[in-house]
């Protein structure tokens, strides 16, 4: 990576109206995590060493969230907003300190790449004084288009002043630049603001320096690379798109999904490959799945970890602290929390587990619940290795349930239960022969009473 | 919007064998509401003030889910098929009644929208006696194209009919149309039906229109708003495109969906705006959730009201009657029907609540189950402000818990039980030391009686 | 369907490092069935009488499969990789035993319908010696083209080998061929390995042919039809392709389905007319699902069987051997499985019913779990018509409960019950009048310790 030291300025000041919400515009999420994150995170990738943010809307909750992203980045306020230069120069004081190059992104473009940020100061480094990203389009309607004149940029059309010859440049301006650093604040600085809505435009700085005989040239990349995001639709797109490429590339390492738009990741997923996810599934933040594991449809997994062999759903969710070993199985509608599951350790069906520890080879059955809250605490129930608790049990936390114990089925559990002990909490049954057609009887009386009264009221639905 | 009178005509009559249904076509639903439902909405946001529909095929089905839709909606009865002009003329009477504008629609158009049939009208209004809806398409194949002249248009023609240069004409017949009410019975009682088929085509009204030396003229809209349904698969376009405008209306009115497309919204959902939707969300009909609110994955959601700052999921039902106060929270596998959840109240996991009301900051534990039913009438569960219900407890209706009690988990709670009380409903917890290997040891041996007897018949899988 | 003897070459030797997985390539799944037993499906449909699967990378996993697949199919093991000619002479015993004709097809090509070979096939009726799939693209980059001369193939040219006239064409080779059975073995025979790799390549034959004076001819058939998988996205598009396929052919044929994207199906999935599928379900293997059904939302279905007019789901899961009867009902976080559900029987909610038959008419009350498992045999459980089951009760398997009998919310039975009767088995309830505040006083003080605790140690979180 370059030896050059680099500044990277990332312009998080907008308002962001059309987003129509209290939460500021580039905190807004694309996989859980804020957009201003992912072109922070694209700029480290790029070998940038110094971020600044500019903030100015929202500023306090940006700068909050932007430092909790990367302790090291410093953010500076815009407080009036006069254009995209002026809000470069917010950083002046950062540009000052002397940086071999500089680069400039926007906190809504969430989909920038570390690599087009390094082919940016690539052309730096060969010897241009401002490296500008384009994009090529078949509709270039709108766009500013990129004036060229052997290999050199001379100039950023707007579309309104564009002659017809260059209207029909399909090269476009994608807003993104990088500039030599020895030479940035002069540029920025001769930034004038005489034009219709009397702001001073980052892009003016290409005629600035072209005027001036310094190298100034286009770069292309994807246009995804520079797709600001404006409105919620906008933002939907950009989240399909960055889906569609994390998805991609876990299959290219061996992830299997047989219906890869169906499931949602998270910017921090980690799969190994030769795991099968099936359809309809969401990772929310701060899961690790092993290689060789099973992620079966409509499950729900946070801060999770799922170890090789392991089998999670269908519809299971697995909450932060959710740990489950080699082998084990958490099934339809179980719900696990801070809790380890042991090697093969099976909880299969309409079970809680929270705050616990199951024993490996422990098999929890059908609707059992550990009940780790009192209102006030949490408290943990534990369950030994081997040990078998029997449907529709209640275990009362904090309670301990010794190895290869056996729980009867529908028990309460309220005290500890020693290893190889039997342990049942559960009412004797009675039977009353003949006695279902009485109380059947009473039943539909009642009903037939109420329908009666009903007739003369008007009746709330069912 | 206009003072004129205005009459639309929509015809439903058809079969539609390609359905391959006992259901009419026309009712078949798009977000839930029968095809020709949406007709009438638009019909009726357009300004038109009388609607009637034509039935025929099903008549008394499409009139029953007509008049649902809308009271006011005549219908008139086709009885046999004699083509497009005959079936607008089955609403002879509704049509010599004297309305300024006629629109004619189409029961199996469902995404016809208000905007095209209010500039339909605008053209009369501007003096046309008969205003053609057309699209263009670069594929025109198998449409009539619409023929122009001097902005008249002249004729439909159909592809059989039509000349080398007209067939490269891309501006196609829509078969929507407006015509002038005062004109309407005249033009089509001029229809004849000398052609194959012997039919009487509405069409056939443009040249009989333009040979008057009437003014015609067609209007462009989408293609989608002329979209006609035949089969299911085209249904289910219909849809999509339906749901792909209804969520992006509700993503520019400030509703976060990271995957809008997984999101299905029915013809009703009302959504305020900084609500989050996550992936895979499935509204029936009637549901409404303001602002504020956060609706997790894999949530499936009727007839429910969800306020500010509630959260609803993942994995939750709201039925029917569903009523979520502010901050209030249901869960994962709960299902929650004709119950109001108070104020911070949660509901978390594992829970059926039906006819019931919980009280404030109220806290139903794990595995909760409200036993309304009795095979014959539903009784009410009533849970006070505060109260503490331990998890795995059933609540056998009518009953009520006073505000501040606490129920022990396990319990099952069949009396009323008063404000600050605690209550209990559970058996004693026996432990019998060293008799799970003895317990363990008997199963293992019927297993293996069961697997030797196994071995000389053949065997029901698992 | 053709008289004629036709013997089919599956290639399924090839390693398929890019799928980084253990399984080998042809055995990774399109809608649950390995994608080489899709290729010899389409084989089959297409009259061909003879199978045979070439074999190499993983051959015993691959053999064995192919056997599963079909009983009678021939494998043969190419010990060396020397091209595809020589790999379809692995198979030479089986075209040494003549055949009127060869289809050779690949394992990793699961897109191929009986259509398309079938044309195939046709060729060969009609006099030609060897037939080549073509299909046509506008962007024909790195494929091979077929060079074509009065209606005769002449040649497959590999883009590299291209004039400039060569390569404008967009008629392409895909791969898979046609080969007169008394002509295939000198045609093969005659291929020679003198180019840069040194293999044996089998569209040489083409050329080979052509030069004998034989007829050699090209078919166009739709991409997919030949589209090859190399890695695990790739294998993602066949399975969308597949899906849309199916899913298509079931709407045309009367199912329902609002969102067919979001509804995948199992190669074996049978759904009859009018039923109406909701969004987001996922079939495994085995589902038959009569005509009139509802499968709503969020359902997972594997190896059941559904009658008309019955509902299942949202959010029901329904497990080999779960049969359900015309009217039944399997409602929101209901697992059943190896279970007979009766006639208008009702398993509702949270429900888990497992080796089980309930009668007709019976209703399962919210949070019912038969507990069938006791760490060692599987149990059943019989239930009656008309029963009605309360709420949270635990059916303690092997059981048996009659017709019309009657069972108290929240009771454990773990006796059998007779026809009639009212069982119970539960608690008798206690009320401790106003000793809740001293509990809670109690769990408030314990909280407050820890959290005193926590201050002077670092926590784990919640």
């Amino acid at each position: 990576m370059s030896e050059r030291t680099c500044l990277s300025i990332i312009l998080a000041a907008g308002e962001g109206t059309r987003m129509r919400s209290a939460l500021p515009k580039v905190l807004h999420p694309i996989a859980g995590l804020p957009m201003v994150a992912h072109v922070l995170k694209a700029a480290r990738s790029a070998g940038s060493g110094q971020l600044a943010v500019v903030v100015g809307h929202g500023a306090d909750k940006v700068a909050d969230e932007v430092k909790r992203a990367s302790g090291d980045v410093e953010t500076f306020v815009q407080a009036e907003r006069l254009g995209t230069a002026h809000a470069v120069l917010a950083a002046r004081e950062a540009i000052a300190r002397g940086f071999d190059e500089i680069l400039v992104m926007f906190g809504d473009t969430p989909l920038i790449e570390a690599d087009a940020l390094a082919r940016a100061r690539d052309g730096l480094a060969d010897g241009a004084a401002v490296v500008v990203m384009g994009f090529r389009t078949d509709n270039p309607t709108g766009y500013g288009r990129l004036i060229e004149k052997n290999g050199h940029l001379t100039d950023i059309r707007e579309e309104r002043d564009c002659s017809d010859k260059e209207r029909r440049i399909t090269f476009c301006n994608g807003g993104l630049m990088a500039i030599d650093g020895r030479q940035a604040l002069a540029l920025l600085d001769a930034v004038g603001n005489d034009n219709a809505k009397g702001e001073f435009y980052l892009t003016d700085i290409v005629g600035i320096a072209h005027r001036q005989g310094l190298r100034v040239v286009a770069t292309e990349v994807a246009f995804e690379n520079v797709l600001g995001i404006n409105n919620r639709a906008e933002l939907a797109e950009a989240e399909a798109i960055w889906q569609a490429r994390r998805r991609r590339k876990l299959m290219l390492e061996g992830v299997a999904m047989a219906a890869p738009e169906t499931v949602f990741l998270s910017h921090d997923t980690e799969i190994g490959p030769d795991t099968t996810i099936e359809p309809q599934v969401i990772f929310g933040p701060g899961v690790r799945v092993a290689g060789g594991a099973r992620i079966r449809g409509f499950s729900h997994i946070e801060g999770a970890t799922v170890a090789s062999g392991a089998e999670v759903g269908p519809f299971a969710r697995l909450r932060p602290g959710a740990e489950l070993a080699e082998g084990s199985k958490v099934g339809n509608f179980c719900e696990v929390k801070a809790a380890d599951i042991g090697p093969g350790a099976k909880v299969n069906h309409l079970t809680y587990i929270g705050d616990a520890t199951i024993g490996a080879e422990a098999n929890i059955g059908a609707g059992t619940i550990t009940c780790n809250y009192n209102g006030y605490t949490k408290d943990r129930t534990e369950i030994g290795r081997g040990t078998f608790v029997g449907s529709n049990s209640s275990l009362v936390a904090p309670v301990s349930i010794g190895d290869n114990a056996y729980i009867a089925s529908g028990s309460v559990i309220v005290a500890d239960v020693p290893a190889d002990a039997l342990a049942f909490g559960r009412a004797k049954q009675e039977v009353k022969e003949g006695r279902a057609p009485m109380l059947r009887e009473r039943y539909r009386q009642e009903k037939e009473r109420r329908l009666a009264a009903k007739r003369s009221a008007p009746a709330s639905g069912e």
